[in-house]
């Protein structure tokens, strides 16, 4: 895994492309033999690596004027931004010349430009966004996030096979438990597709996936199950809503510490506990979505991550691609014949009791 | 507000029926002149009633010994149900005894026997679960909450109808704001029923609504909007994951206090200001969901509700039924013939570039 060639646009984040040179000299002490093919202002970058000595080695510098802004359009972005920054570093993983590009730009500029660039792969129908998430026990991974409002339940099942192929390389478990986001109100069984897509992982017992059912919204920060599928709208807003709720209890706290002096004494006394709380559910220490689904791999990093957020996400990169994430993948998918004979058969299946 | 009488089924929730006489005397306490209908086992109650001197006077008590399992079937509750103690205390206010009914017991019987005895209201397709959540702000609305797996733009405006007459009888904002939940990715506009749903609420401005657009999953807990209008699926997994976020920070902030012989004495220091976070967050002082849409009042107390957490269901009771919500609802939807014209005409809304 030390060999690995990551292509970067330097030029998306709030605080690119001083934030994305800053993280790739962090990642570089962790990961002294990654090479880096840099795209982006030459001018403006030579200036950043000359304060960064033990980088500039690493670094194949790219020039381009051109970049995606935060608010241009997919559609926009696949007309205008193939030799932006961006374009080319995911244009660079298309030609062999690097194994992963990772990108802080516009999320639908990136799935647009690495859909149309690196296209999807055999065996799946739609590609789907992911990302870690921090959890009681640890950490778990919940797809999709936004890339497909609505699903069937071929997508949802070939959601589980990447996100338990993304977990057994980014966070070294070897048989990964999956379940998929359900509603637990008594008489609701939930739509249709969740449930085939049940029937179908229980069906597909050969794939290293320990299926474990359904989960409702409260399960995903207890860490249930290290996979959580769904469709893109649902874990958009669930993944939202749980960051929402963490960071706002964050201020709630901060502002219950202030609320007497004798709670900011105490603030001073817990401090060490309460930082290593912070840590724990800082998204710099998460950092990396991944765009799964695709004829190579694509990092999306937080649109305001810091360089140790940047950081991060490049070591998300490396674990991929030094794990060869894509071929575990296409493995699974090849090797379970029962799951692709179920998706592509006409019929739809039969939700039975079991599955209600 | 002061002669209401509320419907109780006695024996619904974890910790009936002990939590719901216990729930009762306290709600007596600030509402003397309220009217309890009791049902549920005579023997049991009774003995119960000794123990409160001051409620009995205010309680009619009506016997049956069949109620409904926490595990009963929506289907099982209709066939066999409705001379259960819930089936009961429906059939009280459908028969214009009492003006609302409380339950904590099985969610999906309440929602099947209430929708069934008391029937959903003219004008409104599909009734809601609706509850409170508490923000950063003080409290909103979410609805629907799993009533409905799958809903059209028309449901979701008579949710936004129905959601902003609740918050104008029980938190006393004259004017909500009110908003779609929808994803954030920048090239997903969301569903069409979304975008649909946004069109008919912007030309429904002689509504008592202030209609503010979309809201993400991080909006609920900011307090973006007084009332969040959602499917049922997405709605309650939102919930879900929020309180489930909320609960689980909770112990991981115990953790972190305990974590040193300092932080320990820290909480000691902090506790005060932390006891008030914890009351603000503590879904007892939030209970109260309401199923809306029906021709008359039905409220759905948390199944593990404490004896506080009964009476606050008991105020939001007292709350809809003497502000007369139903009325409310039943004027903006009849007032506003431009909405319900929209609803009824078979053309779909085109979604201009506006809504998107």
């Amino acid at each position: 895994m030390s060999k690995i060639t990551i292509a970067i646009d330097a030029m998306g984040g709030d605080k690119a492309p001083d934030m994305v040179v800053a993280g790739m000299a962090q990642a570089r002490i962790l990961y002294p033999e990654t090479r880096f093919l840099l795209f982006g202002d030459e001018a403006c970058l030579n200036g950043l690596l000359d304060e960064h000595d033990a980088l500039k080695p690493a670094v194949d510098l790219r020039h381009t004027d051109k970049s995606i802004a935060g608010d241009d359009k997919p559609s926009q972005a696949l007309r205008r931004g193939r030799d932006s920054s961006m374009g080319l570093a995911i244009q660079a993983v298309k030609d062999g010349e690097a194994d992963v590009a990772i990108s802080a730009g516009n999320t639908g500029a990136l799935m647009a430009l690495a859909k149309f660039i690196l296209r999807t792969m055999p065996g799946i129908d739609r590609p789907a966004l992911i990302s870690p998430v921090p959890t009681l026990k640890g950490e778990s991974v919940v797809l999709d996030l936004g890339a497909n409002v609505e699903c069937d339940a071929g997508n949802l099942a070939q959601f589980a096979v990447m996100g338990s192929a993304y977990v057994r390389t980014v966070l070294g478990q070897s048989r990964p438990s999956v379940a998929l986001l359900n509603v637990g109100v008594e008489e609701l069984k939930g739509k249709d597709s969740i449930r085939e897509a049940a029937e179908l992982l229980r069906q597909a017992d050969h794939l290293p996936i320990e299926f474990t059912g359904f989960v409702e919204g409260d399960g995903i920060m207890a860490g249930e199950a290290d996979v959580i599928v769904t469709d893109g709208f649902t874990g958009n807003v669930a993944l939202k809503t749980l960051e929402g709720t963490a960071k706002l209890l964050g201020q709630l706290i901060e502002r219950a510490f202030r609320s007497s002096r004798s709670s900011k004494l105490g603030y001073l006394l817990s401090r060490q506990g309460f930082q290593s709380l912070r840590d724990h559910l800082d998204p710099n220490n998460h950092n990396g979505g991944v765009f799964l689904g695709l004829n190579g791999l694509v990092v999306k990093s937080h649109g305001g991550a810091n360089a140790n957020g940047f950081a991060t996400a490049i070591s998300t990169a490396i674990d991929m691609a030094g794990n060869d994430l894509i071929r575990l993948i296409r493995e699974d998918l090849e090797n379970i014949p029962h799951l692709d004979e179920t998706l592509d058969g006409a019929e739809p299946v039969q939700s039975s009791a079991q599955a209600s």
